[in-house]
């Protein structure tokens, strides 16, 4: 409940919110300048309906003045990647590879950007943000500060003259330990994020996204406040 | 019937086809130097059926290797545009206006470009085609060259190291008369095409987008192979 301030002289800002730590700390991030206007995406991957639980959770939280949930149906169809295509496993995490790992959907935070810019140039949003960050990413493609730098001047060209939508990506060079850590010091609810790539129960801690979470938590000294599996022990991530 | 020539050899190229006489044209061009991957998007627009089956005798004509029809309703929840909102009427032509006409859809070719993109990662096509142009154009700035190029540069940052995807819009600088004179000249089945922003059975004639292919065919020299209502002569458009 943190806007009990009127939110009427609060300029909009649409935040893509995925339901992970990231989005959330973003969330948290905008809401000390913006009134919220917070995007779910689902794109039929493994866990979406977990992600979306979080998602409303954290909306919640926030007395987000607007919200929209899309579903997505052609990322799954076109497939090509173990988020979602249940044929292709998802690996285990191995943060020492070089190539980019099979939880790669291609181009996927483009199509996320080009909602959250339609929605943002309908309802008079000045800012888009994004959660995205390079340092402890999985190597993905679409989390280069370079990527966003490009979409930017994409923004600017492909909308009306008078629409200006601004692109923030305030995580883009923050390890996990420091998102870790601005969460907790903004009072962001990290206790309502979902991250593990595979469950929707109880998370696996042993995916890439739940392994980088853990380490980052390890490292800034703080508990996770979601349980994991009782055979995975913050040791064993180190 | 034109790919009587095996497509084996034939790198494969993804041409987004909304089953207008643009997209006709650049699918007829891109057919000169690859195997096509045709890709038909319905986002909501009123006459969504119609293009769906343009799309489908297009691709049938072209006996496309690939083709993939994608269903959007996020544009449609988003609104903004008198193509997914019916509670705005679409407007009569008025082309020596300068504001943005309410058929424009809020940063749309954004998303097409993604889908393409993904699509063409996933299945190895080396080259995105799309027809947009911008002389003869409502004035939407997402069919300017610069958008092009701005979106060309997110594509190469936000996809795989090893993916190489360039983007192809072979009739941004030409004017309606030198697409259809160019679709005349390659056999494109311009026949087959539907242009129309309001009616699926008798095009209308008065769009915007009636009114542009009118003026195009009439400048050609060449009968429009549609029929439209007997009221609209073609020198009501000159």
């Amino acid at each position: 409940m943190l806007n009990e301030a009127s939110d009427r002289n609060r300029s909009l800002a649409v935040v893509l919110v995925s339901g992970g730590l990231d989005s959330c700390v973003t969330a948290a991030i905008a809401n000390a300048d913006h009134a919220l206007a917070l995007l779910h995406v689902s794109y039929g991957q493994r866990t979406e309906a977990r992600e979306l639980r979080a998602f409303n959770d954290i909306a919640d939280f926030f007395c987000a003045e607007k919200r929209l949930v899309v579903s997505l149906d052609h990322l799954r169809q076109i497939g090509g990647s173990s988020l979602t295509d249940p044929t292709i496993a998802v690996p285990d995490a191995d943060l020492g590879r070089s190539a980019i790992p099979t939880t790669y959907v291609p181009f996927r935070n483009a199509h996320l950007l080009c909602i959250a810019v339609s929605w943002a140039e309908v309802i008079g949003a000045g800012h888009v943000y994004i959660g995205a960050a390079q340092p402890d990413s999985s190597g993905y493609p679409d989390c280069r500060p370079e990527f966003y730098d490009a979409f930017g001047k994409a923004i600017d060209l492909g909308t009306k003259p008078e629409t200006t939508i601004s692109m923030v990506t305030p995580l883009i060079n923050q390890t996990k330990k420091e998102i870790v850590q601005k969460g907790v010091s903004l009072g962001a609810p990290l206790q309502l994020t979902w991250s593990c790539y595979r469950n929707e129960d109880v998370a696996c801690g042993t995916c890439d996204s739940c392994t980088l979470r853990l380490r980052g938590f390890d490292q800034a000294g703080i508990q996770d406040p979601l349980p994991y599996p009782s055979n995975r022990l913050h040791e064993d991530r180190a």
